[in-house]
């Protein structure tokens, strides 16, 4: 029997969860435990018999662990432990603050090269598969313009950032593609649009007893890369509607490449999501990845790398033989 | 500046155009000449200043062209073709018989390796673009199942294959997605569909002076690999119905991913293609390869690959870190 590859996962939130569930799903794979910054005791697995440590001592661990999957938050988790884990495992994040990537990538790779370390960062749907596709689109179709719209979903991202504001007990983040604007994309017409115009973004907020509504609305209207750039509705709520109304977390959304060929045919890719649970959709595409780094790590190839730099083949538990039989 | 890859195309008809009018869309690229087993000066490029010569002599340019874009067909050209020119040229081809792919990629990457030559075998849509779907969306929802549809579309492989039946003076044949299918998959039921079910052909038969239809008929529906697992039609029209109503060839299609995470949350995944001119997409994708394959060989890595072995940032002209900055 093949060796299976070792997982463990850092931090244990709803991206956590989805990627331990999803580790069960691959044969090719065990979890070794999970590393948290709260009391281990505290923190439940869905199968209890894995443990749970002090993410201070995961450096215990490094021979035991093949791949350390992330699943801290972009704006405070990663910018410090993406650098300092990549020194002693093979790592993926998901780390998404698009404007943050490329300081990010120098940080990671500074650490992980000299470390004989693979680090996989931005890894997800977007960053991620979303960013692949608009790669695929405009390589193929040269002359034309690629689309991409977010929604109707829940945010992660967006709603962590809405958290952190003070006064704020409670958020979450929609983002919604405006209906005429997808309307025009599909049909071929090549529109000039802004982000702005394609999307709207809405936040379900609960205040701090005691907070002012209209200094938390500024705050998060205002906030660079996240919100700046849109037009942003905040709804004030209270936390039984939070619960009741806001508590599942769908997402999706679509890249779409329109462009011309020869004497002017249209040529309109499409790539599509309709995402039930968001976490662990994304869980599921780290857990894929977790098995590349795994790869690239074994044949030498060490340091950060994005999607852009993994062949599609290193993902699949199957030989390249068998791919070449039953896929292509 | 940097030096532009030159491309030689071998073979020019439909795909062999498309591919012409694809080089001109990249700036990084420039065509060499064409090569044919017509009468060179028979054949008009779209630029008449590049150079048309006789397939034969194709040897003599060897220092001269860094990538050879095959553009013959599956059955009778690229068998032969693929082994014998990947010996002298780091090449791309989309050789699309499915059944026949492992048997030859082994043939390619026999004669490729040792002479230091890279050629990427069976890029395009399908298999290329789709099969990397079909592949990313079992890699990441390992619980479920994957759909491929097909059409509506003329397709160039079956119409090719129906035009050399003895008795066939014209033809096109097209796929068509059965409708009912397409929506009981879209609504994540998971539904168990033969290929058979999922499709129609329809075949447009022009005979030749003579022929016998029942004969003819016969042939088609029963030929392997192609025609045997589908429910086909054939109909006869006349040689100027041919013309008037089957000469644009739009084509397109979907891989579908559905399958569910967690607890069982659904999750789907849309890849969709419409496209006006099949042989002008698929030339956009063999000219995109193209440059991976340059690249490829620039690096040393030899011997035959598939889409599979491609990290999707060797598509692109843009640079690694321009990339990460623009596109992740």
């Amino acid at each position: 029997m093949t060796k299976k590859i070792r997982i463990g996962i850092a931090g244990y939130g709803n991206l956590g969860r989805g990627v331990e569930s999803a580790i069960y799903q691959n044969g090719d794979m065990e979890l070794v435990g999970a590393f948290t910054r709260r009391n281990p005791e505290d923190v439940n697995l869905l199968n209890e018999s894995v443990p749970v440590y002090a993410l201070a001592r995961v450096e215990d661990f490094k021979e035991e662990i093949d791949v350390l999957i992330l699943c801290g938050g972009s704006k405070n988790d990663l910018p410090e432990q993406g650098p300092m884990l990549a020194k002693h495992f093979t790592t993926i994040d998901s780390f998404d603050t698009h404007a943050d990537i490329p300081k990010y990538f120098d940080a990671v790779d500074q650490v992980a090269k000299p470390n004989e370390k693979t680090a996989i960062i931005s890894v997800g749907w977007d960053p991620g598969l979303f960013s692949m596709n608009r790669l695929f689109g405009e390589s193929v179709l040269a002359d034309g313009t690629t689309y991409t719209f977010w929604g109707k979903g829940l945010s992660q991202g967006h709603s962590d950032a809405v958290r952190r504001v003070p006064g704020v007990k409670g958020a979450v983040q929609y983002t919604i593609p405006n209906p005429e604007a997808v309307e025009q994309v599909r049909s071929g017409s090549l529109p000039e649009l802004t982000t702005r115009e394609q999307h709207t973004r809405e936040c379900y907020v609960v205040l701090e007893e005691g907070a002012d509504a209209k200094e938390v609305e500024q705050a998060i209207v205002t906030m660079p890369n996240y919100f700046t750039n849109h037009d942003t509705t905040v709804h004030f709520i209270s936390e039984e509607e939070l619960k009741r109304d806001h508590a599942a977390m769908p997402h999706g959304g679509f890249v779409i490449r329109s462009g011309k060929t020869g004497d002017g045919n249209n040529q309109v890719i499409e790539y599509a999501l309709k995402l039930e649970s968001n976490p662990e959709f994304t869980a599921s595409v780290l857990v894929a990845y977790a098995r590349a780094a795994y790869r690239l790590n074994q044949n030498g190839d060490y340091g950060a790398k994005t999607v852009f730099d993994v062949a599609p083949g290193l993902l699949s538990p199957k030989s390249a033989a068998t791919l070449r039989k039953e896929l292509l």
